[in-house]
């Protein structure tokens, strides 16, 4: 482990000199920064948070503990599920909670330039009467822009829109030594050396500190409905997938859940789900210009389904009926977690068609390790969140059995040739996992252009791949 | 300059043994490869041209290269416009020209898995009966697909589809080391650690060669039509653009040409434009599942382009009609070259909205300088080809006029927050502007990430920024 420096009364001098009123040390610091979403990883107390305003002031904070060896943790909104913004080892959390502008929206070039701190759940209010918006779509409306830059998060409307990355032109970054960079702009084109945009994009804050981002809006549809094919069982439910995204419907999103996780949602919200007679079923959108364009879209997704041995094809193109379909698709993480005294989960990403064998593989893994998993995810992308629930168990028994079965979950993601994470990213919790999933070169070569951008180490130590 | 080793007698024996029959040396070197496309920028011999077949094969050259300190310059078609396949430290020239297998075609995950010396017009026979396409779409059809992923190259329908670095999903590289890396695969989403695979996109080769490559198709449209808008100037011309974009027709492809252009075009084919008598051109292409649906799409831009002051909309739908416009658009770069004996170029992108002040700016300095200036492109992407035309100047008259205008087109490119290459790269020949562009602290970082994957410098030197 680096020899990293505690946080003095000294530094917390300088600190609150350069952010006054916004620094937060001892008894002050609330909980919350201890942790993300996912408890189970540990709580790991930050020794100062520091509240940043200012791309000036994380410049000046960031030079100063580069000097003395601070570690210092980025922190958005806390909504990881994999300890990314979590100070493992110590030194300052630096958070963008108050950075919350939306400097510009160019309906020209079709662009907005925010802060990170900006919410999901807030920015749709300043595109409202442009006619544009920002297709990523996570379920956490209350993360961050940032966080979801830094994790290059996904969501639901990736099949048809892509994940983030897909929508980052532009960043300004802070770099470990205070230096400020800008990379990118508005440009939509560009083949101009190393993309080092890229290469921030799913950093988790190890690499630099986002400022500002700058990111592409398109045309807004003008209507969309949502379609729920319930299927007699798993297999002929996700068999279907290939078909119906080649079938010419151009889906914004394509689900896939179980009868188990609707249940656990309608208890959670006390609502009823519009259909749960299946044991399995897809919730297909589709997004156009008006509802006359959407029906050959309509058209050939019923014909597809039918065909491939959907019961039904139940359309929702109310906003009651839809709110009651996606509502429930939204609360499926909070239903699983309230379901539970603790989980784990993982986020997989798989080719498409080898979603089932790899459910039926959880399947397995849930009978022979005698615990509860739960799942559901973005069909469409091969993406599926897995969720391991403790329940009843002991804790002893419930760590040695948690583990095994992590171990197990990865490993056959690994075997189909998937990935660790699909949109959570790493932070600390899946670390020798990916590893494990990527082999000693690649994680060299990470570690390496670590060192080029942060050559002390200070910036989110100890994430996305074990210290040197 | 790095202490590179020339190659001897036993270099070549070994290159023979690992390559039989497919190694070039001193006479038996085509003058085609001491040259790209540009042959303004020099002609630099390789000492030994190598035509590598199996992966196997790189990993050993490479290997070898490597301990024995030999530039290994890796080339494609040579189609590149900036240097880029080109030997400039002498050492040997990697070609891929052999390696033109597609592995596979998967329809079920909607991806193909193809040799990196496969060419952009060979690959859609590939694909044929799937109902699947590839949409990236550069104008250069005899360039090979490696070479795309290692330049991002864009083309025409980015617009709509995006660019080369959105449809790579999977790569096989090998390091200068010799050791092989698998960068993702088929899966769709991805946050796992550091984007190695979107770094090594558009690294022109200087980071990894590209063994394999693996590419997301889409479902292919149906139909397409192509409008030709005329208009009387430049400024309304390129000014119609945004909302065009914005109108919701959602197109695939938005071209900008005057009628200089035109005329190069013609004369250069042979063949009438269907329509001259304007001075400057809008060219949209919709794509569609049927004409029917792409009616409503239609009568947007139709009623958007007479607003803004389009005389005409000229509805190209037929074969014959859509073929006399495109093959015109796809000419124009030989019919430019065609028309001078020498010329030079830049493939700046400027914000959308910045085109007509950027063009104004082209015409300032083509009076000034005294050159003659063509340009077009994808005003769509804000992506312009200008072309600075020798014509009757003596060499050394040239030479001193168009290093003037270069720095001002590049300078002008910056003011407007534009960057130096939408789609071409860097090569050799834009280092210095690269570098004036981005400031020196960002080929820093550029420098330590390339020390970090080639510590010896031996893979395609010189190229992207200034050696070390």
């Amino acid at each position: 482990m680096r020899p990293y420096n505690q946080v003095t009364e000294a530094d917390l001098r300088f600190f609150r000199e350069t952010m006054p009123g916004r620094v937060f040390s001892g008894e002050e610091i609330s909980s919350d920064y201890d942790h993300d979403e996912m408890t189970e990883y540990g709580h790991f107390p930050p020794e100062a948070v520091l509240q940043a305003l200012t791309t000036e002031e994380v410049s000046r904070v960031l030079a100063y503990c580069n000097e003395r060896r601070i570690p210092v943790t980025p922190r958005g909104a806390g909504t990881g599920l994999c300890g990314g913004c979590v100070p493992i080892q110590g030194g300052i959390v630096l958070s963008t909670e108050k950075m919350k502008q939306v400097k510009e929206v160019d309906t020209r070039n079709m662009t907005a330039t925010v802060e990170p701190g900006v919410l999901l759940l807030e920015f749709p209010q300043a595109l409202e009467g442009t006619g544009l918006f920002y297709p990523p779509d996570p379920g956490e409306k209350t993360a961050t822009m940032g966080g979801n830059a830094m994790t290059n998060a996904g969501g639901m409307r990736a099949v048809r829109y892509g994940v983030t990355r897909d929508y980052i032109l532009g960043m300004e970054i802070v770099l470990a030594s205070g230096e400020v960079l800008r990379l990118g702009g508005k440009n939509v084109k560009t083949s101009s050396g190393y993309s080092l945009i890229n290469l921030m994009i799913g950093s988790e804050g190890t690499l630099g500190f986002l400022t500002e981002l700058t990111v592409k809006l398109v045309p807004e549809p003008k209507v969309n409905l949502s379609v729920l094919l319930p299927f007699d069982d798993l297999d002929s439910c996700i068999g279907a997938v290939p078909q119906i995204l080649n079938c010419g419907c151009d889906p914004t999103a394509v689900e896939f859940m179980e009868r188990e996780v609707i249940s656990c949602a309608e208890t959670y919200l006390g609502k009823q789900f519009p259909d749960t007679s299946a044991s399995a079923y897809l919730l297909v959108r589709l997004d156009g210009a008006s509802r006359e364009t959407l029906q050959p879209a309509l058209d050939r997704l019923t014909d597809t389904a039918l065909a491939l041995g959907a019961g039904d094809v139940l359309l929702a193109d109310t906003d009651e009926r839809k709110e009651s379909i996606w509502n429930a698709r939204g609360a499926f993480l909070e239903a699983i977690k309230g379901s539970t005294p603790t989980m784990d989960e993982c986020d997989v990403v798989v080719p498409r068609d080898r979603i089932p064998e790899y459910l039926r593989q959880v399947l397995a893994i849930s009978w022979e390790e005698r615990v509860r998993i739960r799942s559901f995810g973005h069909a469409g992308d091969g993406n599926l969140h897995v969720y391991v629930c403790r329940d009843e168990l002991a804790e002893d028994e419930w760590k040695k059995r948690v583990a095994q079965v992590m171990d197990r979950l990865y490993a056959e993601a690994g075997k189909l040739q998937g990935g660790i994470s699909g949109e959570h990213g790493i932070g600390h919790a899946k670390r020798g996992f990916l590893r494990e999933n990527l082999g000693e070169k690649q994680i060299e070569l990470m570690r390496g252009i670590k060192q080029v951008f942060d050559p002390n180490g200070i910036l989110n130590p100890g994430k996305v791949f074990e210290g040197d």
